[in-house]
């Protein structure tokens, strides 16, 4: 099987979620570069042929096209029975897990960062607005984590990867994580995995360092 | 079997995502009122004994629990056998839109309408950039509408249920959904499905009307 191409750039944690993935269980990949940071994602042509939805990451295997992360580990993990859910129960929770991330913690996650260190904007209401939707998600993460080491019980799995995405970006998150401790053990226990990378040593950056 | 409990309350989109499911399929159940306004699910005994996530809906199922609208509505399709997709790829289509409402659409659609016309916030930084998000995923949403009658092609899915949960909120929504007509015909057909209702026809209400 040749390669997937994964439409990415080293910014986005969403894409790191997926490119974590590929890495982590050794199943060959290379990403394509996604200029974000100079609008290629608002262009038509990106659109029209590349994702509908205007974002990345988008895998790409055969003449399918994939996105959404949470969508894309899904397929990944069914694809190659690597932590996916062993029963119909599992694979609900991590369901369950895997919406929260999108809906709760990397929403607000992800908007802030991009405000505050990439964009350099003033802390402001919004930036305020958003830091309380974060921390109160990281709190209810911190919870659950102090009950076993990953997310849905003793074993690693896309739920895991989908939820860690935007945590190792470290010094370019604008709250303190000092305090969810639980976190910080199973970050560790991820980046302990063999072929961990940090984003930016993994996907080209959009932006000048 | 008996009828699955919900809980949920008449302003919660999420959780009518999951009730205009079960009624217009005609599957069983019955509410079960959560006070959200009066503060229950940040309440440790509802942490604890309902939904570590602090959050409606929930569905009960015998001994189990499931919550997430997108979790729930995706359980129940598969047990039903009503809107589910239809082949692998059928399945990773609706996920992947289930995802984006979750992320881009319905996150700042419930939290813009909630800060604006539920706690009578005045406009600020925060609801503009909350209205900023809202109407980018309306316009993607908009645009995928033009393609075809419902969300992933001819049929109704899943997908469907879960981007409309707040789009029947009508007048209480913060901005102008004239403009969007794809939208509006799509609404128009989910309106026409059999036993449809309104929110506060379907799900007792929490705060004072």
């Amino acid at each position: 099987m040749p390669p997937y191409k994964l439409y990415c750039f080293g910014e986005s944690g969403n894409a790191y979620k997926v490119a974590l993935y590929l890495e982590t269980n050794a199943i060959s990949w290379e990403p394509v570069f996604v200029d974000f940071f100079n609008g290629e994602t608002k262009t038509a042509a990106y659109r029209e042929t590349v994702n509908v939805m205007g974002e990345a990451p988008v895998l790409v295997c055969g003449d399918q096209k994939h996105t959404q992360s949470g969508a894309i580990l899904t397929f990944l993990a069914n694809m190659h029975k690597k932590h996916d859910g062993k029963s119909p129960e599992e694979q609900q929770e991590i369901l369950r897990w895997i919406l929260f991330d999108n809906h709760k913690l990397t929403s607000p996650i992800a908007t802030l960062r991009f405000m505050v260190t990439l964009k350099k904007m003033p802390e402001s209401d919004v930036t305020e607005h958003l830091r309380g939707r974060a921390t109160a998600a990281l709190a209810i993460l911190d919870a659950q984590l102090a009950k076993h080491p990953f997310v849905i019980g003793p074993r690693l799995s896309i739920a895991d990867y989908s939820l860690c995405g935007y945590l190792f970006y470290g010094d370019e998150l604008p709250f303190d994580m000092g305090k969810y401790k639980n976190i910080k053990s199973w970050l560790d226990r991820i980046r302990d995995l063999p072929r961990w990378k940090h984003p930016y040593d993994l996907m080209p950056r959009s932006k000048a360092s």
